[in-house]
């Protein structure tokens, strides 16, 4: 039985732009699993209220149901080991939830402060009242002021990449010689603005730039074919 | 044949301070290897010409020299298999290899900037002139300069620690359930201010403190027995 993945959706459905969603869908591309996505908008809560809880990832493996898209990787490891391996067992995995953190706690709110206003405007009407509001409760200000001065603001974010640059300067991947979910989640968090916005975070002669495009053509070019506004 | 461990000193030679010598000090306490330990200090390239370059930590095991922290790490695995594990095998180096490069490019700058000045008042006078005119030589400007408004500057570089945080809420250490060289890289690199300056740097109520003070308590209080100015 296929497994099932419920993404976050624009307005145009084929627009999948979680940056959580894509480390997912990249892990069990990597574990060559065959998979269901089913779109799923901000305010469809009680399509996933089977997981007990109201945000994406959700991912439905038989009678299984995982969210939270580390959870869903450390999942994917135990359940599948026989698979390519995610984290390369040992401390793999307690060594790739720092940069796991790192991408939550510096990548991402980084880059949600530069693209907050395209997000918006690529929901459907009724996504984007929940948006606004949920989102102007946890800045305290409106969408519009958040999003401001994105074009000085990218120069310090591209600085906060320096720990990327320097794996990559000497191995071709954070896993080594070959890409695994530390791979994965920070070119999800990448993926999400490529999907759901035009503005340009990097710069063409970054080395993150020519490592987010190998990864982008993985699995037969997973990544790059994905749909964006 | 016991270890010899080249590190870096101020002028008081007990005070060993260099955050990459205390990585390597970890790591060999880690192993288990009895290290003869020499100060070295900033201008005494002479002494260490047989690494065939001119910083510390260098480390010589019989007949093999190695300097830089990370190829030591590097090596000491490889050449001390039996002992207990520094990466946990697997792409636990391939992983750790962010965790070292995190620290070199973001915590550790941000430290040079606030101790600066501490670290030039603690040096002989003959390394004073070497490390005002390299470093002066580097930002461009005068060390009191670099060291200007440390008490701001301080807040915004702990919330560069965020990805910490971020592992500490979930698992004990950087490298899980046990400490291992991922946990020494950051260690080490906090270890250097605490020798160094009187500047404090964590808040009492930071997870990362109580973590810090953890570490400082391995290997019989090594960490927390070292002189400090």
């Amino acid at each position: 039985m296929a497994i099932t993945l419920y993404e976050l959706a624009a307005a145009n459905p084929d627009i999948r732009f979680s940056p959580y969603c894509w480390r997912t869908r990249f892990a069990l591309a990597h574990k060559g699993l065959p998979t269901d996505t089913v779109p799923w908008h901000f305010t469809e809560k009680d399509r996933i209220a089977f997981s007990g809880q109201g945000r994406v990832p959700v991912l439905a493996d038989g009678e299984t149901v995982v969210s939270d898209s580390w959870e869903i990787a450390l999942y994917l490891e135990r359940r599948y080991p026989e698979r390519p391996s995610l984290f390369g067992g040992g401390r793999g995995a307690a060594h790739a939830l720092f940069i796991n953190a790192w991408a939550d706690t510096i990548v991402i709110p980084g880059i949600l402060r530069m693209v907050i206003g395209d997000i918006f405007r690529a929901l459907r009407p009724e996504d984007q009242g929940y948006f606004r509001e949920s989102r102007e409760a946890r800045f305290g200000r409106p969408l519009e002021a958040v999003a401001e001065g994105r074009e000085q603001r990218v120069v310090e974010w591209r600085q906060s990449l320096l720990p990327l640059r320097g794996v990559l300067a000497r191995q071709p991947w954070l896993g080594g010689e070959a890409p695994d979910y530390t791979d994965y989640i920070v070119l999800g968090s990448l993926q999400w603005p490529r999907c759901i916005s035009g503005f340009a975070l990097l710069e063409d002669a970054d080395p993150v730039r020519d490592w987010r495009d190998r990864g982008l053509a993985l699995f037969g070019g997973l990544g790059a074919a994905a749909a964006t506004v």
